[in-house]
């Protein structure tokens, strides 16, 4: 697939960019699972100067040169003119915004990180707003240095999802709000319901964990290629994309949808990288091309695959054979217990229907945010309106409020809606497909991969995410198949 | 302990080397425990593009001015003067050693790895003849290049121990031989011991290994910058000496001495790299200094305490609570099965007196080999021959004789005559301290673990080994204390 000498010299030049960032992934890795807690003191400075020796490699100025050569050059296979693409966007981004930005932004952030958790802690808000005040400043800064045509917003959209903008995201929501709201009010008038028992049944952890694996072998990994650790927040990494990809899963001890469906969400996510086609691997197009589509990934999954009835009818006999308690509860109660709605405070527990009411509500907050409009200190009483709002609840603190998520801390503005789109995005393959139930109720996993496989796996980053849509489903984000999903479900 | 403003910078560019090393000993050890079977794939070219970086750093023209002027400098600390010893024998390396040797020793030594493994398999040593060959050869350039005064093979002890000459490993195995000999033949004349009832139990693993962390935590280490994991060969790696050392062990499931001992032997590797004094971090001088003096820690916390009687007394409780085939053996027993001492084929399962044999003849036809005397082809006939004359034993095939180690087809000639080093320094602090198994007896492990720490590890590199030992006790690789530690023992 690479026939421009240029584009050979280019992924010579490449490897060693690969190559620090497969050493950058490893020591993530590590640092959330098996790292001794003093380890940080090394490993901090170690991933600091990975990442500084990346940008600069990536600067130098004979790659850069072959890159705007391969540019000019004609006749290049769709899978070379991704190479350039990628690399130029990351290009981008170190030549137009000042280092002393990024290297002060980071600074920043990692202060932040520990107030945001002290203050999360005491569900003191005031305690956070110095900092975020100042990361709000410097994502300002970077907006402008990297440009937009309408809204400062959008350069910082197209960050985390290429090409998106405020005009994509308001096309989402002004279907989805309506659409939601609409179910919520049929939902509620039939009135919410209580708390299912499982919500609040204990677990043996070592138990949960046989019977997530058995899940996670139903729906089929590659066992010289996957593995699954214990983490405190779970995740997936593409260590060495596609032939080491791992996830992590939390065992609370309680609920035992938890670590089912997030193990269900990360193996989405991962399945996305082991299907990579194997000619991309560590090239610049070798990994799964936005947060947007990947989310779709994690989401068809641990959503529309695996909060289906016919998901839970097939793995009941996985779960019961490890969980005594689920003798008193039939398959249906199963279906149930997973897909309760219920308005709620919280983002990460939010159910299907009302999780992007919650992205909804950071997507404006955050525009607010980046043109100075809303002032920091004023976010708790804008965000607690807005929940009520919105879903028609209102945070007692702080801490179940505005301090809810860590992202804004990290300095990811712009992240949010990519979580919404991935909903978007599940939904529609789900009715382009039209007949993932039925498979899913034949056991026949292979077939629904194989389609993903296809459609979006295999391309990497060689297309952007709106044209790998195009390609695959004749549009990209239209959100009338989620509202259509969501009412046939739930109505 | 740094006030040269050179040294300062030296510092300062040697950090990236720091991290990339960093970066290399996450992915050995990843590679060594977790990592998915085919993970190879991408972490096989990223440890190589990360060797490469290091050697290109570490001969970055500007840094290698700032040795050579800090090297002029007067009035430098014994850090300052450590810092710019290890760099300069690093440096020496690479630039004396023309870069298409080591690029042709890598690509050799990973096709004779494959090889050895094969020929191991089946016992056909001249399957690896043309490896070994090929290795030798360049082995001679590397010691041509790198230069000797007296003998080409003392350029390669070098390599793995600072200083070291055949002068000194023939002054200890001057000492050694007779010595052991004569024990040897009072042993034999009491004849041989039967096997040991309890060498042939099967374990259950989870109950040695419970068992293991008893005695480690014994012994004592601290938590948030250790771990013990499980692999397919035992090793100790400094990951962020000393914030984060790590070690492996393997369960085999017969024998539990192997992983009790194995576990042990690591220990002491790891205590060295954890008491190395926190301010060397990070730098060139922030880890053990040589094979050898690491190879004496770990023999030291394996044999001269592990298989004492005092510590088999102290230990059998935490043994007979995880081990209940023990029951029937008496704490006298046990210390019996741990010191087994039989003439044997295999160098990793000999006992403390044969051991130091096996390496003596390793060290013959090493030398033999480096000069050409020897025909590669010739080897496992004086091999066996060898064997014969020192041991009494006849290996029945190559596979348990000149095909058991892995180290020729790794490149490494030169490198055993450390682990008989290690042995030496052992008994030598033994005497010195003249009290560690009254110490033992009562339990407090923390005043041997105080004494090693002064004397051997919280120095790091900062001194090579002779000096080290000199200024800890009074001389260095003196065999006289090793044959009275076996004689008392064993006699």
């Amino acid at each position: 697939m690479i026939n421009s000498e240029t584009i050979k010299q280019i992924l010579e030049h490449y490897r060693v960019v690969w190559a620090l960032g497969h050493a950058g992934s490893v020591m993530g890795w590590d640092s959330e699972t098996y790292m001794p807690e003093e380890g940080i003191k090394g490993r901090a400075v170690a991933r600091a100067e990975i990442a500084q020796l990346i940008q600069r490699f990536m600067l130098d100025e004979k790659f850069v040169k072959l890159i705007e050569k391969a540019e000019e050059e004609r006749d290049l296979t769709d899978v070379e003119r991704g190479i350039i693409r990628v690399l130029k966007r990351d290009l981008r981004f170190y030549q137009r915004v000042p280092p002393e930005v990024v290297r002060e932004l980071a600074k920043v952030t990692s202060e932040a990180f520990v107030a945001w958790r002290g203050a999360k802690e005491k569900a003191r808000f005031d305690l956070f707003v110095p900092y975020l005040e100042r990361i709000v400043e410097l994502t300002r800064v970077v907006a402008e240095k990297l440009g937009y045509e309408e809204h400062p917003y959008d350069a910082l959209l197209d960050l985390y999802e290429e090409g998106l903008t405020s005009r994509d995201v308001e096309a989402v929501f002004s279907v989805l709000e309506p659409g939601v709201k609409s179910l919520l009010y049929k939902l509620e008038s039939r009135g919410w319901p209580r708390r299912h028992p499982l919500e609040d049944v204990p677990y043996d952890k070592a138990k949960v964990e046989a019977a997530v694996m058995e899940v996670l072998e139903f729906v089929g990994y590659p066992k010289a290629r996957f593995r699954v650790d214990v983490s405190p927040h779970p995740f997936t990494v593409g260590i060495a994309t596609p032939f080491d990809v791992r996830i992590t899963v939390r065992y609370r001890g309680v609920d035992f949808r938890e670590p089912l469906f997030s193990a269900l969400h990360e193996y989405g996510h991962a399945l996305y990288e082991l299907n990579i086609d194997e000619s991309l691997a560590m090239t610049p197009v070798g990994s799964g091309v936005s947060l947007g589509i990947h989310e779709s990934q994690s989401r068809f999954m641990e959503n529309v695959v695996g909060r289906s009835r016919e998901f839970a009818a097939k793995i009941s006999p996985n779960l019961r054979k490890h969980l005594d308690f689920l003798a008193k509860y039939a398959d249906d109660d199963l279906f149930y217990y997973f897909n309760v709605v219920r308005p709620s405070l919280i983002r990460t527990e939010a159910d299907e229907v009302t999780y992007n009411l919650h992205i909804l509500l950071r997507y404006r907050l955050e525009r607010l945010m980046v043109t100075g409009e809303v002032k920091i200190s004023q976010l708790p009483e804008l965000w607690n309106n807005e929940m009520d709002r919105l879903l028609g609840v209102r945070p007692r603190n702080d801490a179940e409020g505005v301090l809810q998520d860590i992202h804004w801390a990290h300095g990811s503005i712009g992240y949010f809606p990519t979580y919404t789109l991935g909903n978007v995005v599940a939904a529609m393959i789900y009715y382009k497909h039209g007949k993932i139930r039925e498979l899913v109720a034949k056991g026949n996993l292979a077939s629904v991969k194989e389609y993903l496989r296809e459609k979006i796996h295999r391309w990497g980053s060689v297309y952007p995410p709106k044209e790998l849509l195009s390609r695959g489903f004749g549009e990209a984000y239209n959100a009338e198949y989620l509202v259509k999903y969501l009412d046939e479900k739930y109505r």
